[in-house]
């Protein structure tokens, strides 16, 4: 609980900030790290990889080998003039390096200039041990040679593409800037597939303590459970929409050879799509479980109760009977008072009682074993 | 519950293993079976149908026989070269090839080339010892005379339309290859109808079960069986979305002769949809059933308690009160002390007292009858 | 329910039946009538009404009278060569005659060759034994001069219709076959009014029941009866969408002095839907009250315990505590033991105590009636 | 709830009757008033104000003027020749003077002729005895210099509008007839807004009462009152639409410079809608609150007695513990018995006990003061 | 909820009186504040800023400078005069000012003349000590160079964008008064992010509420939250329309480099949305939440009763039973009495019973605590 207040209360902290603020003005987060610069240059025969001490260098890098294609991979934004930089040196909007720093961005494509796109998609990570989702934006713009990824902090979920990039000198290498974005999503929409997958084992986790023993934080870990899912759902529908909108886009953007892989991708988004529902299906169903199992305790208290009243309350009566004190003769005139209580002087008339009980007990017992309150419910 | 476990567990495996592979490639699962290969050679005047030994075999006998119609049935993908020989041989995308293998997609439909089809659907299975559904993937690809089925084991549900092509040596053996596809379509999208009334005669059994003795683990199976529906649904919508799109292709794709025999099979998808929501309703029904059972049990529950205590505690209240130890008269003085229990004195007060216990008693009973408490609920 | 169920058993069977069967084959039902053969034949000046024996009578008669229209009318499948007559006479084809024969198609309308319509409808009926909604499938072949109807049993709702066939000279006879077309849709479509509003009343009389007792079977009724109004739902979606399509129809299939008529029937078929998604709502709202009544009785049988065991529980003690056997004085010396139960040797003791726990008794009722818990809750 | 029955009942009554007619057939309600007939014609300069007392003078006087614009105001339809009259008169076509008397057409709009209109549209009232919503039906045909209006009683919302027309000898009475239709359409729309507010208070008084004492007739009102509201909803959603469909009419049936008033309308349509969903959102909501409330009584009572039970049931084992008959010494014998109930022969014991229950009690009182038990749930 | 009582009843108010008022009549309403007249003149050089007296001294002003941009901003409307003055001095429509008096209107936008715009939007504020959202509406027309904005009170949200006008004398005032308009639109939407945060941090701590003591105040509350969501997602919803509709203008309307602007402000609106919706699930999960806790203390209720029931009313019985007053011998002969309770005649009957009555309590203690009823529910 805790982990997500902190969550929700950084994103409120931003969203105040946020307000009344000049559009496409560059508020770099308190919290950003300071940027680190990667770079993958790249052709059929060579390729150059290299973490970069300024912004500078890579530029310089980068313009000494116009032949190539680039990867520029920025992680961390904390340099004013870095930003300043990038938006003069690529051509960008004011407007979308602030989208680029608002980290709470739907994923969206936008196309700008002649066949270039910016892109936002957002990063999953899924916490085992706060159960909560976490999720990263990484912005994209890809260029005719180039492609230019930005993300807040340094870990990401890229690598297995760098080892594809740098192992299988064969396709990747060949296919132009708008594959290596492809790949990017790509990878980004796969990585949502574990995730899906460790929240499967954590539902059925729950699912098993639902059914066992119920407490109210296990309803409370359900409910949290359910809003990430619903966090989650928020995510995925903008990506398929963007991987729908990639597809629609023409020729010239997307080169119809390309097409046959972002159809692919937007398949594995609607995939993800049903994959979430379906989770959110499953954690509905434990709700109303949750819910009947604590009826269902409910009515085995009850019939303990029940049970325990129903036989002793009356048992409790006839002892309380046989010790009424009405008097056997007359304390004033030593008279015998007739019909007062003739039971307590027979003889055995304390083992016949007691036996007379026992039988009341057994009654209700097989009343209550027929009622079949005494199996488990 | 553990089948189901199983099952999803089996899923998040294969998730996990995906994320960050590279497009196309061809994983083939470990759990794969070692292929198997069917072949049936028709036209209209003669049949051959054989079991090959070899891929290479097959592949020599569809070539021997230009002039014929091929139904090629590989069942099981085992076998890494077969599968890359087949890319090359039938001109396949890799990433179809990664769709065949990936066991869980959805039904849809690709045209490539010039009207060439790559369709997936999927096949059922209702296990009715576990009350769960089984969805086996089937992946057709069409071309001008033949028609290429995969799928990963080797029972299917296809057995009617072969024994409708080794017999009926009229209709189906002059259409083409297109007609085929069509007839595959139908028999799997008909076996869906028996699956249904399969599910629907379980959920009369557990819809008695609800009404006379609801447990805990009937809920769990109302709801486990609700999301089977659920899982159905999400098989049935795109397998109505893919007979229409086919509907919607053009005049060289589809024949317009063929069009009325998929717009049939367009009606049978949409005729399921009907039916899952159906049931669907009635699970629904059935939760809210199980939930007004076990309140009534509960009201029942309170009931006896109720009249029990209601008859029981005022009674011994009574009794309590004439085993009250008030001195008839002075230990110290021998004084009477006046109106001290003078009930306790006085000839025949005790069964007096059981008459007006009696009455009592009656009383109540009458009470809680005209409230109708004894009626069953 | 055992109705119900019946009912949901035939189809299963039916379901069960059809997989694997060769598309468009003529699978008469088990349980089908020998077929009925009714002709109306009719024009401005004259009618000739009657029921033949065979087909062949019929489409003789047919024959002879090219210049008058015709109503061709055939109740009862059970005969193969009749169905096989019927798609060579009428040029229809095989998947419209399995259609017409799997009862369970939902309405469509189909064109056929040029401006020829195949409908489906179903004709409603309420059983107010039984609580349940039958409903029969009727098809309709349109044809320049001609209306070909066909249905599975002998009983229909078109009676009205021929009555004004019969009489009005006027209209009716004058217009071409589409009218009657029309015709027969509007009759069936208003036959759904008085069905709804059977429904209602008996929505009605449930109400009552569960406002005044609801037992169990009482809530099986409400959500038996939702089920019904589901089902409802869904076949009067599809007729209204039946109708749209028939209104956008072009000049040539739907002239254009009839497109008013159809356009009415359209309107019938919303004011439908509305008056069915008025009795859902009404249905669910059952449902509430019948939990919150199940609840509220549940209190009731509470305050009852409570209100008894809060009055003669503490009595009890009360009367127990003066039960207790303390000493006055030591049975071993003869002393008196200071302070013990002092009370139970003052004179008028008992009727003191009596009267402290009437005014307890009294205080207790009195704090129950202020909380309310003794109006009829 | 009676008057919505009645309401309920003449509907249906409405609907039986309704089945089987001949399509366009004049069927009047046996309930329906006597026609009255009103007329204003006007133009700048004059207006003439009268009621009429038969159609023949009413068209008379209508003829009598050409160049002046008419509103034609009808109530009560129990004349079969005034109808047919009508029809003739004013070239209708049978099924709109059908759709006139079968008062149970949902608001809609028609065009006829050329740039002619029927509208149907609903004049709402709120019985603020009853807490029902009535509906009475006006429909609306216009001419290019009349306007033709006709509902079933003599009450209508339209005297402010006349009073317009009477005083202000401006505006409304220099623009065309279709003027005249938007300010009807306008006046009946505005009468919604006061309607809904009066729910709106009565939606107060009952949350009023669902918070205080709670009922089940409360949640009787409460389910009805959500029932009026999505019946409200049923007219306010056709009605938007109607006013749309007015706004996309060409240039000859709505001029450009009227175009604004229509907007203005649909503005004033949807925001209707808005208001109606709040309110039926706040039932909701409603229900909710009154099956907590009912859950928090039951809390309460669960309390009261559990606190009564839980302090004097264990007193009373005390008390009965020591009202226990051990002996003291052997009848038999006169021996003293060692050990048996020593605590009767003790001075001052009495008191000690009455000390310790005391302090019982109080420990008990605090351990439920902790749990929070005596504050007001 | 008194003060949202107060909210509604105002609204009603308005409703009330609206009805039946001619389209376009300047009704005031009875609150109304005396009008104030700011503006802002400004271009790329200079800016002049001045509170005026009169409206006609504004008229003046804004006359008097023709090359410069205006930014009239006109708050309270309590002068007849001047809105009529204002329609004629602006060319608007008196239904456009009837909107802007009518303070209920959803966010819209309307395009007059050539490439006027009227737009409506809602600027938020967030009461945090009664919790409730007031929203007041901004009313803007835009001309070629100026900004007539009109409101109802004297404060809004807009300063931010004063301040940029004055500082800034960069961008903001080389940009055409369009610019302006979206400036308005953008600062009033950023308004929103704060309110939503505001929101969530009071949805934090209703939530901690529900989790640690809820009561029918709380639910109360969390109700209101959700009716105020749910007015919330009313405004958001427009005025994503309406940016959206902002987008889809021509190129004469919103000039082509501002369109990023716009479709920023529509990104905005959104994830406004999805905020919104988020917080609307989270309330929702609250409800169930509570639901819960409720339930779970009636089974803490119920199990303190049980145990205390269960330990001590089986003690009671076997107190009672010894407390019998068998007799030990025959009072009228003195014989013995045979097998009458010998139990109360042993040597340290006494002790024995008390341990006998220990081990039970333990046993059932044992029982109780494996059961887990000692863990806190």
């Amino acid at each position: 609980m805790s982990k997500r207040n902190r969550h929700s209360r950084r994103r409120n902290k931003i969203l105040e900030r946020k307000a009344g603020v000049k559009p496409g003005s560059l508020l770099i987060p308190t919290e950003a790290y300071a940027p680190r610069f990667f770079l993958m240059s790249f052709n059929e025969e060579k390729l150059m990889e290299e973490e970069l001490k300024t912004y500078e260098e890579l530029m310089q890098q980068v313009r000494a080998t116009p032949d190539m294609r680039h990867w520029i991979d920025i992680r961390g934004y904390a340099n004013q003039t870095m930003l300043e930089q990038l938006i003069t040196d690529f051509g960008l909007h004011p407007l979308q390096m602030e989208d680029v720093l608002n980290d709470y961005q739907r994923p969206k494509v936008e196309e700008f200039d002649a066949n270039r796109l910016f892109i936002i998609t957002r990063m999953l990570r899924w916490s085992p041990e706060f159960h909560t989702l976490d999720d990263v934006q990484l912005s994209i713009f890809t260029g005719p040679n180039y492609v230019l990824t930005l993300q807040s902090d340094y870990g990401d979920c890229l690598d297995p593409l760098r080892e594809r990039i740098r192992v299988g000198k064969g396709i990747i290498r060949q296919r132009p800037a708008m594959y290596i974005t492809y790949a990017i999503l790509d990878v980004v929409l796969d990585y949502y597939f574990p995730v899906i997958a460790d929240i499967g084992v954590y539902m059925e986790e729950l699912e098993q303590e639902v059914l066992r023993q119920p407490s109210k934080s296990t309803l409370h870990q359900v409910l949290d459970l359910k809003s990430e899912l619903i966090k989650l759902r928020r995510i995925t529908w903008p990506a398929r929409d963007l991987m729908n909108e990639l597809l629609r886009m023409d020729e010239n953007t997307i080169p119809a050879h390309l097409r046959v892989y972002f159809r692919d991708a937007y398949d594995h988004a609607v995939q993800l799509i049903d994959l979430v529902d379906n989770h959110r299906d499953m954690a509905s169903s434990m709700v109303e479980l949750y819910m009947s199992t604590v009826s269902n305790r409910m009515n085995e208290i009850m019939k303990v109760l029940t049970i325990i009243s129903s036989i002793f309350i009356p048992l409790s009566f006839i002892v309380g009977l046989y010790g009424m004190n009405f008097a056997h003769e007359d304390p004033d005139t030593g008279k015998v008072l007739p019909h007062n209580m003739p039971e307590l002087y027979q003889p055995n008339a304390y083992p016949i009682l007691l036996g007379l009980m026992a039988v009341l007990i057994i009654l209700q017992i097989y009343f209550f074993y027929r009622k079949g309150w005494f199996r488990s419910f």
